[in-house]
């Protein structure tokens, strides 16, 4: 599997997904400025992903600092709130550079060294947690078909290996499934409008050996009516206390087509990813982006110059759409108050 | 207003819509293949226009064709067949063409001549019908909103004047209410993969003068839920005599979507869209489309090579989501097996 950020001893190295699937590129982050912008601008993407480059680039931007103990801190504060505001949708951003501010301020010895431990942690625990979802996730979805049928999944964006270090999350249970025999056949959204579905999500399944069916958003009511689609699986950005869960923009219209045709929608994400401090969904921060995305998204004027556009990078998705939340303690289920706070009470 | 097709005197005159925002371009088509060409890629679509240019392609198949009344007339048959084989789902082209080779086989004088008549009658025809559709629209939506209130609409694809001669069918209320002082805002769906709506929705209404907003397809829902969206209307390229709607992939989700938020969903087309023959949607053959106009879309690779992908080009709304059909002689609501039938019976 392709690794979506790696530790070289002097940097941190990400796979840069807005080349993909033409190039497979590598790009070396040396300081805060360069993971800021790497998040920013989707080289490194995924709210499991993003988390753990926060991590490595607050480091990033306090390994040359020099000054006493009180000084530092004050630049891994200053370090973490600028690496805060690269995009605010992705609770897990927030939570990693809580995580490693945290670590700087109980460090007894040196500050720098256990910021860097920490992000390494990180990373370790990022692959663990994403295999135990896929552990629980395999196994809910194995009880949704006949141990020899092939088993249709519906998945919106990529909340696959490149969305996370290695694993995934909504494409973990494939991954862990696959290895014990089980057969899938995966009908990839291509999700407007940077593509993240039809770029990483096919790639990345095309390499991992998964037959993917690439289609446009709007072809997904055409695929649920006639496909004999088991389930849709998705990752979120962010889960509200209540079950309420932002994800990639379009993720809201999945669900409500799975609750049209029968379907079950589930969501499959680390306990990080949930928020118990926000009680609903509308409580989410949803990032807007730039018109361009839209009006000339691949180089080339797809609208008229000058015209209105709306682009939302995320949505909500109420809970009473969403069948299942798949965490790396299980598998919640409504009432979702009880189950998630259940979850994050184990960690 | 621009002129999808006109009548040169020698030729057939399209814009072609491939190159709109960016470029507007005449081709003259002056033969029954470059015709089915200009179909098939989509230079001339909607299914009111293309049946239109089907008629001016019969008469261009002819026109230089030397024979007896008989030789003429399988010449006449043998073209109409040819050009029914460039799009399969919009009955308008099959209307059309056997209403031109009707016309030549009932000819008493020159064919050539009655079947040109006949295409330029059809053209000034569609805008009668396109106006009418209009007029009863536009009452229609009058009844949603107080007159001095802004009209929030939601449309899909390209039923626009460029998918019509002139006014189109969902946006000829549009213009005909505009003419009343009616207010409208409209987003509009950029509908993957040809972004027909970003394309062309979004650049004729901004030439008209009527305010529009770019969506992704996928950014509907948040749309439905938040912004007082008071109906969608869109287009149709066929309906069954049960009132089921083939139109432009992704009509289906936006219907569903609109049932889910309690949102009216209207249909507007005129009654030559209607094919009683078929009693149900399910009977409509949807075109199936390159893959590459999802994988290389915009001239740049955003999907991986030899990656499976599926292409409908349209999708079947079945009647039960649609609120009301709005043709030229009316507004027609369920059950549609009688309205549509005394529609028809009008016409």
């Amino acid at each position: 599997m392709l690794q979506t950020i790696t530790w070289t001893g002097q940097a941190a190295r990400l796979l840069d997904q807005t080349k993909l699937p033409e190039q497979t590129v590598y790009v070396e982050i040396a300081n805060e400025k360069q993971m800021w912008d790497a998040i920013k601008r989707l080289v490194i993407r995924g709210a499991p992903a993003i988390g753990v480059a926060a991590a490595f680039g607050a480091y990033l931007g306090v390994r040359s600092f020099e000054g006493d103990r009180v000084a530092t801190l004050k630049r891994v504060k200053d370090v973490c709130d600028y690496l805060a505001t690269s995009r605010p949708t992705a609770v897990n951003l927030f939570w990693a550079l809580d995580r490693v501010h945290k670590i700087a301020a109980e460090a007894r010895g040196d500050i720098k060294s256990a910021m860097l431990a920490e992000a390494i942690a990180m990373l370790d625990e990022d692959n663990r947690v994403c295999r135990a979802i896929g552990e629980h996730g395999a196994k809910l979805l194995s009880q949704l078909a006949d141990s020899t049928e092939s088993i249709d999944l519906l998945t919106h964006c990529n909340a696959g290996g490149l969305a996370t270090v290695q694993y995934g999350t909504a494409l973990a249970p494939v991954y862990v499934g696959a290895e014990r025999g089980m057969k899938f056949h995966v009908w990839a959204d291509e999700t407007r409008p940077l593509l993240q579905g039809s770029r990483i999500t096919a790639f990345e399944l095309q390499q991992n050996g998964i037959p993917v069916t690439v289609i446009c958003d709007n072809m997904a009511p055409t695929v649920l009516r006639d496909k004999q689609v088991k389930a849709a699986i998705v990752g979120a950005d962010r889960i509200a206390a209540n079950g309420d869960v932002a994800n990639k923009i379009g993720t809201l219209g999945v669900a409500i087509l799975c609750k049209h045709y029968g379907v079950p929608f589930f969501v499959a994400a680390p306990t990080s990813t949930i928020d118990l401090s926000l009680s609903r969904g509308d409580q989410i921060p949803i990032e807007q982006r730039a018109a361009e995305e839209i009006s000339i998204g691949f180089g080339k004027r797809t609208a008229p110059a000058n015209v209105s556009v709306f682009n939302p990078a995320f949505d909500v998705t109420p809970a009473e759409l969403v069948s299942a939340i798949i965490t790396e303690f299980g598998v919640a289920r409504p009432p979702y108050t009880d189950s998630l706070a259940a979850a994050c009470g184990t960690r």
